[in-house]
């Protein structure tokens, strides 16, 4: 007695189930190719993380409401794929999305690419700060609006200073005149191609709108509040941490004098930091990272490296480290200030950079190879590192030693890097499971608001339609692991933000939440 | 007596010199950074490439224009870096670069990756073809123009057919009337952005303009002249060998018979190519990969790779291998037809394929995944690749294998892939030395012709600014290490490219031309 045995193997894809009969060579096709398949999947940022059953569950509502937005995106006259176009124009669909609802609802860690003077939504700028006493506003012969508070406003013939609280009661329309307030800081336009048709035109007004708000924010009595309100909102967003790199610049009194006093300013930091922290006990702490503008002389730089390496040790808790700063194709490049640079290295000194590198297209060029000094430099994390892909020896000693890439998706396609986001190279470094991080630049003069919108980008935009919440765990795992924390920090870090995981897990299978207990800090 | 010697060393980069007093921790940070730009200066393609005396000369002439370009438009208010804008636009302003008449005047090998019936010049269709006897022309409601030669026309209500002689006598201009033919055939519309809002669209009608220049080219005795047409158009663009996917379409006769035989089709091949090298005794020659869709049953496909085998043994001079084409996202993956494509392995024939794969943005999907079964079915180059920098371990076995990669810039812009083609992949793939072959598509459709546009947009926007003749010329010498032809085929055809590249080299440098003495050709 014999038996015909048939065997079949299926190959299960995410549109088809495959089932061929087994031939030796078939067969054997199929398991070289689930190899390449299976090999891709694990080497991508997340593919080491094994999701607990509970964690599965949430992965197939959150994988449910991905695939529906993408396959529909996918048929002919469908809507627009939201990472594909620009942000202006899908900003509002994305917050219709229920991707990102979970997302706005995930404890994201921590948001490690900020900027001083961009981080809170101008609205909170325009409904409070412009409200209060003495805040005057003046309107120069471009239409341009600068802000200024003033005791008793100075004769300024070119924009004459008028008192926004007159202004504001004689005006037709109160919302119309603090929407007009609001465009005035912020780079939201209908048609943002039209407008700015060049990196360098987008930039010049992105600068230039940050002064309008620097007018708001370098009042003495504003700038903590506002540095108070940036946490308030990124903590709402479910962010855990944040850093950011700031100027510290010259602030001003009512009475006009000035306060050129880099220690008052980040005592105004930890001060509300501290206050921040316990209003507030599940958050987990912030970092200032010093910031020099990379227009300035090599001995501006040096006395800026100096003065960093005096502030880490006075402010160990607050304080991160250097980087410098501005667009980065019309500056200095790195390698022009080496003599500044490489003065702790040589003093035998620890300071901590984050450099800004390579957030350029133009390839072959002295920005270009910012990226290589940040990593002969031995940066912590490089900014942005949009060129890194074109750079293999560059990228080979960025995996090796663990520099993590800050990646901020939105930022790079409204300053005119990128249009479509499923282009943007970081989806390469991704796939490679290079240590990337994710964050939001500078939300507040695009509309964004939190990390969110980033994320959101980044897990629909930079990342397959096969990568689920392993990638978005393993994201906010990343930011906290390369953070500017102490590893014992981290480790306290990551252990709160996986109660609150926990938490999100729960709560998106539809379960009561659990009071968060108290867990020490760091 | 002591002498105080002080070392200085001196670091170029494309902008500046920079001269460093030596203290150890600096010398030795330049040698390691020195290392870095040199080991990626290396990896590039064309960085293993040499350029003798004559040559360097040459590059020097080419590296001014294109710092020269690259750098008015690196100022603010300067022109658009053409690469970043739709070939539409920037057509024109291409034509008047110093770069693409030098790339124009250069012999750039083969053309790897064309299509059968958007390889000639639109321009030929119309002032030739359309001014033949009994060509006819109709116009339905939506206002599309077909074309068919008759004997005498059928009614045709809902699109009358008419006498194109006829029409053009009687139109107010024949200029006008001849480019209306023309845009019936073209893509190029004055507002692209808008036009085209998404790949689906832009496809469509993609597909749609083809099949009205069909109506012209598979008339029996307009077919091979086509082919020569376009054999001609190469050749005068420096292109020395050529590649075309072909669909080897039912042809018709004036008496409204058909020729539905492939052997017909490709022995018209052979015979104007054969015409083509009496006449042109420089060229190396042609041949052609047959071509089925990607949306027919896999018993369609079974038939196709018989008959490819059958032909390559009939046309071994002529006939290259097997590909499958229309637009990757909606058509059926190649999984999907592995009964098939696994078929001459398991018959222990060899069938060279040439398979488009991951010509799409959408990751982690079926299309996506072409890529890897391409490389399982053994392809001998892959069309577009453009998914390819997100596959780590398919990228790894393609540069492994010496799998080519055939990069169509401007086809992957206008076909809505990438705006800004220095965001396009294939840069990282250059930065990494993979095998890249540079090719034009369908340059027909959006009024490009030969090859030198798309050499232009790989030069200037997906190579550096420090790219220079070392990367064409290895782009050349690629073209026609990675084609069809056989080891000795290859070796008699770089012989004789290299001396055509030699008196490139002397005429751009003023010198008289030898007269071209007669090499055999393979």
């Amino acid at each position: 007695m014999e038996f015909l045995v048939i065997f079949t193997i299926c190959l299960i894809t995410i549109e088809n189930v495959l089932c061929l009969p087994v031939e030796m060579p078939t067969a054997s096709y199929l398991q070289q190719r689930a190899q390449i398949v299976n090999g891709e999947a694990n080497m991508k940022v997340g593919g080491s993380i094994q999701l607990s059953a509970r964690e599965q569950q949430v992965n197939r509502i959150l994988m449910a409401a991905k695939t529906k937005e993408i396959n529909s995106s996918r048929t002919v006259n469908g809507p627009l794929f939201l990472p594909s176009i620009h942000f202006f124009h899908g900003k509002g669909l994305i917050e219709k999305s229920e991707v990102f609802r979970i997302i706005k609802a995930m404890p994201k860690g921590g948001a490690l690419h900020l900027h001083d003077c961009s981080m809170a939504d101008i609205t909170w700028l325009v409904k409070t700060v412009t409200y209060m006493d003495h805040c005057y506003m003046c309107t120069d012969q471009n239409n341009h609006i600068q802000f200024h508070f003033f005791q008793t406003p100075p004769s300024n013939p070119g924009c004459p200073w008028k008192l926004i609280a007159t202004e504001r009661q004689t005006a037709p329309n109160t919302e119309q005149f603090d929407q007009m307030l609001y465009n005035s800081m912020s780079l939201i336009v209908p048609d943002p191609v039209k407008t700015y048709p060049t990196i360098d035109v987008v930039w010049k007004e992105f600068l230039r709108i940050l002064d309008v708000a620097n007018g708001l924010i370098n009042y003495a009595p504003v700038f903590g509040k506002y540095f108070y309100e940036s946490l308030k909102e990124f903590h709402e967003d479910n962010v855990q941490y944040l850093e950011t790199r700031a100027l510290l610049p010259v602030v001003y009194n009512l009475d006009g004098s000035t306060i050129d006093n880099r220690t008052w300013v980040m005592e105004t930091y930890k001060q509300n930091l501290d206050q921040f922290l316990k209003d507030y006990p599940d958050f987990t702490g912030a970092r200032i990272i010093r910031s020099g503008l990379r227009f300035v002389k090599t001995s501006d730089v040096l006395q800026q490296v100096k003065e960093s390496i005096a502030m880490l040790q006075q402010y160990p808790q607050v304080f991160a480290g250097y980087d410098l700063v501005g667009q980065e194709d019309p500056g200095t490049p790195l390698i022009d200030y080496l003599g500044a640079l490489l003065y702790p290295s040589q003093q035998n000194i620890k300071l901590p950079y984050f450099f800004h590198a390579g957030e350029t297209n133009w390839e072959g060029t002295p920005t270009d190879n910012n990226l290589i000094d940040a990593v002969l430099l031995n940066t912590s994390r490089i900014g942005h590192g949009y060129a890194l892909t074109k750079h293999p020896e560059t990228m080979r000693l960025v995996k090796n030693k663990g520099i993590a890439v800050e990646v901020n998706p939105i930022s790079n396609q409204v300053l005119k890097l990128v249009d479509d986001l499923r282009n943007h190279p970081a989806a390469s470094l991704i796939a490679q499971g290079f240590p990337v991080v994710i964050s939001a630049d500078d939300p507040s003069v695009w509309g964004a608001r939190g990390l969110s919108y980033d994320f959101y980008m980044a897990f629909m935009g930079l990342a397959g339609a096969d990568a689920d919440l392993a990638m978005l765990k393993k994201l906010a795992i990343n930011s906290l692991e390369y953070s500017a924390l102490s590893p014992s920090e981290k480790m306290s870090a990551i252990y709160r933000w996986q109660y609150k995981w926990e938490q999100f897990i729960e709560k998106t299978l539809g379960n009561e939440l659990h009071p968060l207990p108290f867990i020490g800090r760091y």
